[in-house]
């Protein structure tokens, strides 16, 4: 099976949680909108020419004739086709809750520099990205991390897991985000990081996988940047101290 | 099976999506946290006491040993044993991600009055939620409506259907929004409504069937107050004109 991976070009972004499960596993698939004529693809699903179940917005996936839209529905799609999740079904609906506080806390870090909204221009609500910024560092970021600290205490099965005792897919999406809040509020996550040592010991494991280092390492991963998800603004990184 | 169903009592909130799949298909379930020392159950689950496996936050679900957390995971959990979504497995993952996309819309509704987050309340964001929902209305109210009127119009096999030709839990979802958006911004609805004629007549249908129409005229039904995620603020509700 060759999949198909449609996310726009240029950033990590959302695209970049499938792309880690796609390595980490050595599947077979194509970034289309990143070859020749991708984004005239990417549209012809969007504006529903080329399909009659158009996904509202990257990134979606492809496999023979199933179309999946959605990061954690792309995962929960992915995950027993690439050996990524446990087989149970109650686990199953586990790690897919799990993806979806992900989703949760994916978003979150994004409004941090668009509180108003994704019709705005980060210039245009920068006194209230640093109102944003305050409270996610003051609160949330402590709360969503405390959370996959407390999973991973838990899960007496595997320690260095999320789910189970082997790696899943809702690993390699942690080890994204704390991959993405070093890079965009690497001095608030400092402050944090002591009070949640499994989760930094988990990103930096899975940091060492061989797949994952060779990914990282290749030309085909995007840098972070100021036009995704993860933007290093050094304005909005205080300690909250 | 008895489901037993975890939501904060007193606002229809996030749980209600949940709650109008389970009255559709004359479920038995609980409302826990509304029957007497529901919220210690709640918190119980909350803080990993009950279960190694704690949800990040209501709503969440009980059916015998599996526990589903997330609105849209407890649907597609839902959804075949309710009958509220077709067999085939391309369909259900087209069903699970318009829902993922109800789940992202229904959180631009609540950003609307807290684009600051959750941790403030909203009398300390109010000029920055008038930004928002400015913009809301705009740019992301139509495009989110007008994004399921095209889906309307794709589904050639139902046309009161988003999905294949009967009704599906996403329906449902889709019904709730259209009643929390004509209560939270009617104005603002009845601008846009002319443009999306099949998504307004969905949620009429809707409104129409028996066992929906006898749950919101039920004792059990809360109404939309201003606690929950669509809220009726007039100074919010501009119709951009």
């Amino acid at each position: 099976m060759r999949y198909e991976l449609y996310y726009w070009p240029g950033i990590p972004g959302r695209g970049e949680f499938i792309r880690l499960a796609l390595e980490e596993a050595g599947a077979d698939y194509v970034d289309v909108a990143r070859e020749a004529g991708g984004l005239d693809a990417v549209a012809g699903y969007l504006e529903g020419e080329t399909t009659q179940r158009p996904p509202f917005a990257p990134p979606f996936l492809k496999a023979g004739d199933i179309l999946v839209s959605h990061v954690a529905n792309i995962l929960q799609f992915l995950g027993p086709r690439l050996g990524l999740v446990p087989a149970d079904e109650a686990t199953r609906y586990w790690a897919h809750g799990l993806q979806l506080t992900i989703t949760d806390f994916t978003l979150e870090v994004h409004d941090t520099h668009h509180p108003l909204g994704p019709s705005l221009y980060y210039e245009d609500q920068k006194a209230e990205a640093l109102r944003r910024s305050a409270a996610f560092i003051e609160d949330r970021l402590p709360k969503f991390l405390g959370y996959f600290e407390r999973i991973l205490r838990a899960n007496t099965t595997g320690r260095e897991h999320l789910v189970g005792d082997t790696l899943s897919y809702v690993d390699l999406s942690l080890y994204h985000m704390v991959a993405g809040l070093r890079y965009a509020f690497p001095a608030a996550l400092a402050a944090v990081g002591p009070d949640v040592p499994r989760v930094i010991a988990l990103a930096d494991h899975v940091a060492e996988r061989a797949a994952i280092r060779r990914y990282l390492e290749s030309p085909h991963r995007i840098p972070f940047n100021e036009d995704g998800i993860f933007r290093h603004y050094p304005e909005l990184d205080r300690t909250g101290g």
